[in-house]
């Protein structure tokens, strides 16, 4: 066998497959499990095909905003829609800084630039992250809105953080992905950690994709079950069924996890074994 | 959506996903099984890592030996071992040609030199596809042997053809391949159709990935009893772990498979309906 090293672009990639492989994982695409709209093999073409702005990000060390645009560009050909736009708000900082304290320090130095690159992203997604307010971005003012008030991408974040807990990475210092890349190396290696990572993070965090699709309560009667089924009071495989068939998928907390398993990655957490 | 031209090397790398993806597929990895040592997340991040030899490949136009080379070195760097050689015999000079009449053109141009670069390709797999002879690639003789002979390595695929559909693919112009993809227009667009053409190879071609490890009594018997499943005489889901557990995987058919789904997806078949 060679030894080979891999990129922190593929690195990226890596988590994104690993991620979404992983089973049971309730309530989102895995294995075993499709949307009828969105299936395993959209997931796994936006990962073979962000590369290039993983690449770009790895090399040129700027530009979060229009590298997150890139990478949903480059991933919207396919008519699964959207799949991993909150895994591009955490993973192009991550490899352009390599860590988690290279991430951070980005972070902070974006511009209102980035913010309005990001707004085009936005433009490019189905995803509804700001509704209702003046920088809702289906509205086409909320770019001028960005400019009027000088307010950078990371100002974005923090606007957004409060209902927003991929937002929220950006602004606390990525603690969420840190704490996923811990329970990764807590079950050891092999892909199964992964499905358990998630279930850890499940059970202790209303996941914020659920809070605005079907509100706050939902999201915290999800954690709930899922604790329940960590406590062995619920079956892990009918507690995933019943998410997919009612349509509440965590999507934040994948986008996290994959954040975690390009952290744990790094640092040498072994997904094939 | 944003429309996105994809390049040859990620329309290859989108093949070998759908490949591996696909579900039912007696005796294969696919979303639903996995081998004990060699798993479906050991295909997809092969799927990923293998890029820059596919994009040499498209840039390049020349180097089919050395490049199969770089595509194994790039790939064996997990445990799962070998995944993809026969798949890399026809996808680089696919890639490198565009399409199979290309690619006919480019195998009949390959020299001495190709040949040997194939060889030290098997010495980074574990692979054995010529056995008990003086060209057998344990047999450090063997590269020897190719110079005193001057083989090119479509001779030495002209010598294999016999006993391995994937080699008979240089010599007769793809045909395998060919109708393979023709079957997945039959079967419409969707990554069902992968599947059904699938079965559909493997229920008229003895796969001799199968009689190299098990006699070609074992290909022939697997090759009936698919053809019993076409004909409602047998259950698919019961032939699929039939094979898995007594380890009758098609592996050829699986290389074959994959080469026809990049000739599909280049001639306008849609995966993601």
């Amino acid at each position: 066998m060679t030894e080979t090293t891999i990129t922190r672009a593929e690195r990226a990639q890596l988590a994104m497959m690993l991620e979404v492989c992983a089973f049971p994982k309730p309530g989102n695409v895995d294995r075993c499990h499709d949307y009828p709209t969105t299936r395993l093999e959209h997931f796994l073409a936006s990962t073979i095909l962000v590369r290039p702005a993983l690449e770009r990000a790895e090399q040129a060390g700027r530009g979060i905003g229009n590298l997150i645009l890139e990478a949903v560009k480059l991933t919207s050909g396919h008519s699964g829609g959207n799949t991993h736009f909150g895994a591009y708000i955490l993973l192009i900082p991550l490899v352009m800084g390599g860590d988690i304290a290279g991430a951070d320090r980005l972070v902070r130095e974006t511009t209102v630039e980035d913010a309005i690159q990001f707004y085009r992203a936005f433009g490019e997604t189905r995803v509804r992250v700001l509704s209702g307010d003046e920088l809702d971005v289906d509205d086409p003012r909320a770019i001028e809105e960005l400019k009027v008030r000088q307010m950078t991408l990371f100002d974005v974040m923090l606007y957004s953080a409060k209902n927003d807990m991929v937002a929220r990475e950006w602004i606390n210092g990525f603690q969420l992905t840190r704490r996923g890349a811990d329970l990764l190396f807590s079950h050891g290696p092999g892909p199964e950690s992964v499905s358990m990572a998630f279930l850890d993070l499940l059970a202790t965090e209303p996941d914020t994709f659920i809070s605005k699709k079907h509100g706050k309560d939902a999201a915290w009667e999800v954690m709930q079950k899922a604790q329940d089924v960590r406590q062995g009071l619920r079956d892990l495989v009918a507690f995933d069924q019943e998410c997919i068939n009612t349509g509440m998928n965590p999507g934040s907390i994948a986008d996290i996890i994959i954040a975690s398993i390009y952290i744990a990655l790094g640092e040498g957490w072994i997904w094939d074994c």
